[in-house]
C-alpha cells in the first residue's frame, strides 16, 4: 500500500511486508517503520534485556552511533538496540530517538535509581538510499524510528524492502542498479542460536552459493547466465574496470548494515572475534565488498542466555557466516518487471493531450510531458533528471497499453499517467508520485 | 529567569549567559539551548563552510556521533557541525538533530543535485549530568538542539554553566563536586588562529597553571590552600585511595567533551596528530584526566583558510594546548555559596507549619517534609535520596532566615519555601524547583 | 637438497622452488630462505624505492613489526621491505634483521645526513608453523632473513611450498590439514600494475572460484566431490560443528599473511581503503577467514610509479581481489601422496630387525622402533606424539615396500628406513630426518 | 669506563649505572645493555610469570613490535617482556632478539608440549638517538638485547642516561637539547604495588610537579627562573613560535616510551583504560608531549598478583600517574658540565701542532683540525657537521686548558686532545672517540 503525506503528516507503515522470518527467540524483538512517499525507512532491533554488544566498522563511509563505547572491551551487557535506517546520515536520527523513546516509555532511566546501568544504549548505523535513485529526499526521522520501536515485537522479521532497506538497491558496481532490501536467516544448532539481519546496499552484486548473480539489470550484451566471477573477470579485463563505476549523478554510495546475534555466552574479545569474521565472510555474497563507496558496519551481539560455552568463536563465526550468506540471499525482493511496449500501439491523440503537463515529485524535481507529432515528449524541467529523463532536450515516450508509457533503456522506467491525476513512476514498492501542475 | 514547563512545552533558553568570550572569527557560529528545569542544554558549533575534521576518543565511557567517519583520513572538508550535549546517551538526540535542521532549512540536502557532498555531516559528544546530581531526568532533545543551532551565531561563545556545561560537575574522585560548566579561549598568532571549546564534566579537578584547585568543595579536614599535587599525594597516601571514590549513588559518570579549531590547512594525519597532542594535553588543567569513568572526546577541526603551512601539527599543538587549558579555566562558574545559618534563629511555629508538605521534583523524587517540636523534619519519599536528604529517617532542618533552610554537609545544600508555593532547592542557577502536593 | 645442519650452522636455501611466477615490475625485488632441517622460511619484499604503505590486521593472533606507524596516514612514501616468515612470533626476527641488513649495507642509515626519511622501514608478520605440525622448533632466524633480503631480485616469485609458506598448512577447520604455502599473482590493466602475494597458513580451507575444495586429507566418510559448501554446511549440522575443530595438539594457530601492491598514486585514506577491501574478499578463497585463531595481516603498497588516477580504489580492490584469489590458489603445493601398502607384502626378519631402533628428531621428540612378531612396532617416546604415534602404547607399521612403513591414517605418513642410517618421516619437501641412537 | 670496539665484538656493558632504584617485586626483572661506543642501549623488563598486557600508541612516529595482538583483549596472560630501545626502528630488533634468548634458554618453546600457550611474546618500542646528537649510527641488536635479557635481575632499576635512555634527550622543543634517560618508580599502598618505567626522549621538556624545568640548555635570553608555563606562554608569543622547532639537521625526532605495572588483577578492558589515563598523564611531566615528532608508546602489565580488587582503574590510574612522573623526574641525569676557559690561556704552539690532524668519527664524519695563526682551527670534512662545526668553514677553537677546547655556544662542546691519541669529543658518558688518520 502507497503512502503520500495524509493531512499533517506523513504516515507511518509499520510492520509492513508479506516475507516474514518467523524465529523462536523471545529476546529479539523486530520493529519496522516505512515512509512510502520516499520511499525510505527503518528497522529497529530491540533486545528484550541489555546484551554484549561488539562493532565492526569495514566500510569507507560510515554513520555511526555509539560505536566507540562499542569498542572499549567491557565484559558488561549494555546494548538495549541496534537500530538501523535510510537516510544516510540525517538517518542517524532513528537510532537516537530509540534511546529517547525508550526513557519516554519508562523502559529505562537516568540511571538514578540504582547503581546498576540503567540508561539506554541505542547503536546504529544508516544506509544512503537518495540521491538519483529517487526524485526526494525524504528520510527517516525521530517520529518513525520511536513508531517503529513501540511496534517491534519478538521472534519476526520482514524480509525484503521493508523497514531500512525500503529503498536499498545493491550491484552499482557492475552497473546492476537493482532493487535491494533487508534480509534475516535464524539457525539453532545443540541449543545454540544464530540469528543474521543485514541491509544490503551494497555497490557490489549479490551472489549465491552457486555464485549466480541473483539481482541484476543486466546489460544486455552480457552472455546468458553470467555469473559473479565472470562480472569480475570482465570488470578486470583491459577495457572493463571504469566504464560503468562513474559516477556522474551521485549515486555511488552505498553501505551494508549489518547484525549477527548468539545465545552463547562470548567474552568481549570473543565477541569482537566473531564480528570481524562474519563480517569478513560477507564478501562472498557481496561481490566486491568493503570498497571505498560501501560504509559497512556489523554488530554483534550475545544473549548470553547460554552460559557454557559450547562452540568456539570461530565455529560459531562459520556457522553465523552462512546463516548472513542466507540473510543476503533473503534481502533479495522481488524485482520491478520491465515493461513491454505492446507492438503497433496507437494511442489516440485525445487521451495522450490529456496527459500532457507539467508533473512534480518534489521542490527541484519535474517533469514537463507534451504532446506533439502523435506522440508524448518528456523532459525533466527541476534542479535534477528524472531518472533516464534528461534536463538537456524531451525526450519521446514509448506506449506500454493505455496508461503506461517507457523510456527504452537498461533499467525498468515505466511512467502511468491519470487523465485528472498525478504521474506515477514505476508504480508498485517504489513508485514515486507527482502532484500535477498546470497543463501547458 | 528559569524555565519550568510554560503552557504544553518546556522553555528553551537559547544564548544564556552573562560572561562571553567574543573572537573574531566569522567561520565559527555558536548556539546554546538550555532546558532551565533540568537543567541541562546543549551548544552547537556550526561552521560556515564544511571543514576537516578528526576525532581522539580517550574516555572510557564516550557517547558518539559518526566519530567513525573521521577516523578515515579522507582529504575532504565534511564536517558542517560539532554538538556537545548533557542527558549522557539520550542526549545524542541533539547531534543527529543539527543535521536534520540543517537540512529542513536548505543548508544541506541528499547530495541530489551535485557531485559534492551535500550531506550535513554532525559529529557529536555528549556528558552525564543527572543522576544524584539532580532530582530529575529532563534531558536536551531534538527540539532544543535544532534551536540551538538556528540561534548560533558567530564570533561568541558564553563561558561556565550554559549549554552543554549547564549541569557540569567537576572533582568527584576527590569528593569537591564542584559546578563546572564550559569554557572557550582564542588566539591568534602570526594570521594564525586557534580557537579552544570545552564542556569539562571531569572526575578530576580543575586546575590552574600554578597548581592551584579552581573548583571544589573542599573537605573541612585539608589543610588551606592545598593544591592538586597534595590532594594527589595524600590519595595515594596509605589511607587516601579508595576513600572518595566510592560510588553508592551512580554519580560516578563524568566526561569532558572538547574541541579545538585552527585555520591553518592541515593534512589528515596532520590534524589527528593535533587532536591527540591537544588531548594529552588537557590533562595537566583537569587532574586526573581520561580514566574509566571519564568519556573524554575530542574534536579536532582546520577551517583551511590559510593555505599555506605557518606552524607544525607540533607548533599549533602546542599552542592550542594552552588555548585549552585557558578554556577549561574559562569554564569554572561562580560556585553555589555556602548557606550560613543565622544563629540563635527561632522561627514562628505557625510559620514553619505553613512549610510542611509533600513535595515532588519528578515522579519518582519526593520530599516530605514535617513539623515537630518546634523543628521541620525532612524525608526523601520517593525511590531517591535528594541530596543530602535520603529516604531512611527524617533529619532536622537548620533554618538559614525565614525561608531558607539547610541542611549541614560538605556541599552547599539550601531549600527555600513559600508559604503557599514550591519547594526550591539550592535557588539560583542549578535550583531544582518542586510541585507541592496535599498537605500532610 | 634439503639442509640438515652442515658444520656449524644451518644450511639456508636461498630462492628455492621449481613453479614460479615472473613479472614486469623492477620495483619489486623478492627474496626467500629456507631452512629445510625444520623445515620453515622466511620470504622479504623489497621495494627498489621507499613506497606508501598500509596495513590491515583482521586476525584473532597476530604477530607485527611496526604496524603502528602505518595507521597514521603520513602521505609519505617510507616502507623499503614487507617480511613474512614462519616461527610464529619467534620469526618476527626476521623482520627486523631485513631492516638491519639495510643499515648494514649501506641502503639506508640513521637519517644523519639529509632531511630526508633514510630510516629503514621494515614492517612484517608471521605465520605459526611448529606445534604437532613437525617434530622441532627450528624457527626463521636474523641470518636466514638477511640472506633472503640479499638473494632478493625482481620480478620474481616462487609458488608453494616454499620461502614463508615452507610449513604452512590449510584446512585445519574441517580436518584437512593440508600442505599449504605461498602464492603471487600479477595483472596489468591499462598500466595499472597489481600484484598480490599470500602465504596460506589459513584454518579456512583453499577454495577456487568455482566452490572446489583445492587442499585437503578428506575425511573418507565425505561424499565424492565434497565442495566448500557442503563442507560448511555440514559443519553447521546437527552433530557438525565442534568435531573435527577440538585442538588437543595444539595445532589450532593459523594465520594468512598477504601483500598487495599497485603501481597507481592512492593517498593514505585510499590505499587503507584498499587494504580493507582485498583482505575481506579473501574470505572467498579461504573459507573459513578471519577467525580469532587466524592471526591474519594484509599490507597494502603503492608504488605511486603512475601519478595520475587511472582506477578509483574501489576498481583497483576489485582487480586486486581477483588477483588475490589467483595468489590464494598459486599457493597450492603439490600435495604428499598417500602411501599405499602392497597387499600382502612380507618383509624379512632379519631386515626388519636393522630397522629396530630409537630416533630422535629433536630434543624432546623420539620414537622408539622394536621388532616383534614379525613387524614392527613404534612408540613416541619423547615428551610429543610423532604424529599419528602417540606416547601411550606402541602401533604396528604396516611396510609400504622394503625402506616404507606406515600407519593407517586419513594423513599421509610414511617412514622410510635405512638399515645404518636414520629414520626419514615423510620423505620429501617436509621430511622429518631423525638421528639413530643406539639400538634397543 | 667506556667501551669502544675490544677485538672483534663490540663491547656490551651490562647493568651499567650508579644510581639505582631497588624496588621489592620477584615478577619483575630488569637487564640492560649499552654500546659505549654509540652510545646507545637497551633495557629489557623480563615477567617471572607470563602477564596480561595492554598498550595506547599515542605518538606520531612510533616504532613497535607485537601492540596488535595487545590490543584484541583476550584475558590470558601472555607478555613475557617488554623491550625498549635505542636506535629508532633498527632498535626494534632487541625486541624480537628476546622472544628468541627466551626460545634458546628453555625459558619458552613452540608451544609443541601443551596446550597452554607456550611461545614467548615479547613486545617493545624504540626510541631515536642519533641523527646530529652523535657522530655514528651504532645502534643496539640482537646480541646487546640477548646479553641484557640474560643479566636481568629482579626488583632492580638503574636511573638515568643508562639502557634504552643511553643517548635520550629532551626539550627540543625549546631548544633545550638536554641529556636525559630512562627513570622508574615504585609505591606499594595497602597491599597495591606500583612500578612505572619510562625512557623520555620527549620534544617537549622535563617538567617538575612545581613547574620547573629539570633538564634543559637554557637558552642565555631567557630570564632567570624560567619555568615550564613561561617558556609555553614565550613560544605562543607574536615571535615565538617556530624560531626554535625548525629542524634543518634532522633531529626532531623524539619519543618516549613507557611501561606501568601493577599487582593487582585487572580486565583487559581496565587495563586497558589505566594505559590510557597514565599515559595521557604524562602531558604534566612533559610538555608538551604526544606531539607528531614524538612515537610515544606506553605499555600496561597487571601481574595479577593481587585477585581480589582493591582498587578501581581511576584509582590505580591515579596512582600510577604519581609514580610515572616520578619516573620521568628520576629519568634525568647529571647534565655535562659547560666548558670554562681558562682567561687569558695561550698554548704553546708546539702543543697545537701535535694537536692539528684529521679525526674520523665513523665512516662519514670526520673532523679537520689545523693550526694556524697561534690557534686551533676545526671543520668537518664528511658529509655532516661535527655538532657545531660545520663543513663551510674552519672555526677557531678556544682553550679551555692544556687539552681541551671549546667553541663558544648555547650548548656544551668539549674537544679533549692527546699528543699521540685520538680526539675526544665530549669526554665522559656520551663521549664521541674519533680515530685519528694522517696529520695534515
Amino acid at each position: 500500500m502507497a503512502g503520500g503525506a495524509a493531512g499533517q503528516e506523513r504516515e507511518a507503515l509499520l510492520n509492513a511486508g508479506e516475507r516474514v522470518l518467523n524465529f523462536d527467540w523471545p529476546m529479539i524483538r523486530v520493529g519496522t517503520g516505512e515512509y512510502a512517499d520516499g520511499p525510505t525507512g527503518v528497522t529497529v532491533f530491540h533486545f528484550a534485556d541489555k546484551v554484549l554488544g561488539a562493532v565492526d566498522v569495514r566500510g569507507g563511509a560510515p554513520g555511526t552511533v555509539n560505536t566507540e563505547y562499542l569498542k572499549l572491551g567491557y565484559d558488561l551487557p549494555e546494548v538495549d538496540a541496534v537500530v538501523f535506517a535510510g537516510g544516510s546520515w540525517y538517518g542517524l536520527e532513528a537510532a537516537t530517538a530509540v534511546a529517547s523513546a525508550m526513557k519516554e516509555d519508562g523502559l529505562r532511566d537516568g540511571n538514578a535509581f540504582s547503581a546498576e546501568p540503567n540508561i539506554a544504549l541505542s547503536v546504529g548505523s544508516i544506509i544512503y538510499d537518495f540521491g538519483a535513485r529517487r526524485l526526494n529526499e525524504v528520510v527517516p526521522d525521530k517520529r518513525l524510528a520511536q513508531a517503529a520501536f513501540r511496534a517491534a515485537r519478538p521472534g519476526w522479521f520482514p524480509q525484503g524492502a521493508q523497514g531500512a532497506g525500503r529503498m536499498a538497491m545493491s550491484g552499482y558496481f557492475f552497473g546492476c542498479n537493482a532493487m535491494s532490501g533487508q534480509g534475516g536467516a535464524f539457525r539453532e544448532i545443540n541449543g545454540i542460536k544464530v540469528a543474521a539481519f543485514t541491509v544490503v546496499n551494497a555497490i557490489g552484486v549479490v551472489t549465491g552459493r552457486d555464485g549466480s548473480v541473483l539481482a541484476c539489470n543486466r546489460d544486455p550484451e552480457w552472455p546468458a547466465g553470467v555469473d559473479t566471477a565472470q562480472l569480475l573477470a570482465r570488470t578486470n579485463g583491459p577495457e572493463g574496470i571504469g566504464s560503468t563505476v562513474a559516477d556522474p549523478a551521485g549515486t555511488n554510495k552505498n553501505t551494508t548494515v549489518s547484525l549477527v546475534i548468539t545465545n552463547q555466552k562470548l567474552s568481549p574479545a570473543e565477541l569482537n572475534r566473531l564480528a570481524v569474521q562474519v563480517h569478513t565472510s560477507m564478501g562472498r555474497g557481496l561481490q566486491p565488498f568493503a570498497t571505498q563507496f560501501d560504509g559497512d558496519v556489523l554488530y554483534a551481539v550475545s544473549t548470553a542466555e547460554i552460559e557454557e560455552p559450547v562452540l568456539t568463536s570461530a565455529e560459531i563465526g562459520a556457522l553465523a557466516s552462512e546463516v548472513m550468506w542466507d540473510a543476503i540471499i533473503a534481502s533479495v525482493p522481488e524485482q520491478p518487471r520491465h515493461p513491454e511496449p505492446r507492438p503497433g500501439l496507437k494511442l489516440d491523440r485525445g487521451l495522450l493531450k490529456q496527459y500532457a503537463g507539467r508533473y512534480e515529485f518534489s521542490p527541484n524535481v519535474s517533469l514537463e510531458v507534451t504532446y506533439r507529432d502523435g506522440a508524448l515528449h518528456a523532459r525533466a524541467t527541476g534542479l535534477r533528471d528524472v531518472f533516464a529523463i534528461g534536463r538537456d532536450r524531451a525526450i519521446t515516450l514509448t506506449p506500454v497499453n493505455e496508461t503506461e508509457f517507457t523510456v527504452g533503456n537498461r533499467y525498468p522506467l515505466t511512467l502511468r499517467f491519470q487523465p485528472d491525476g498525478p504521474l506515477v513512476i514505476n508504480p508498485g514498492h517504489w513508485q514515486q508520485v507527482s502532484r500535477r501542475r498546470l497543463p501547458m
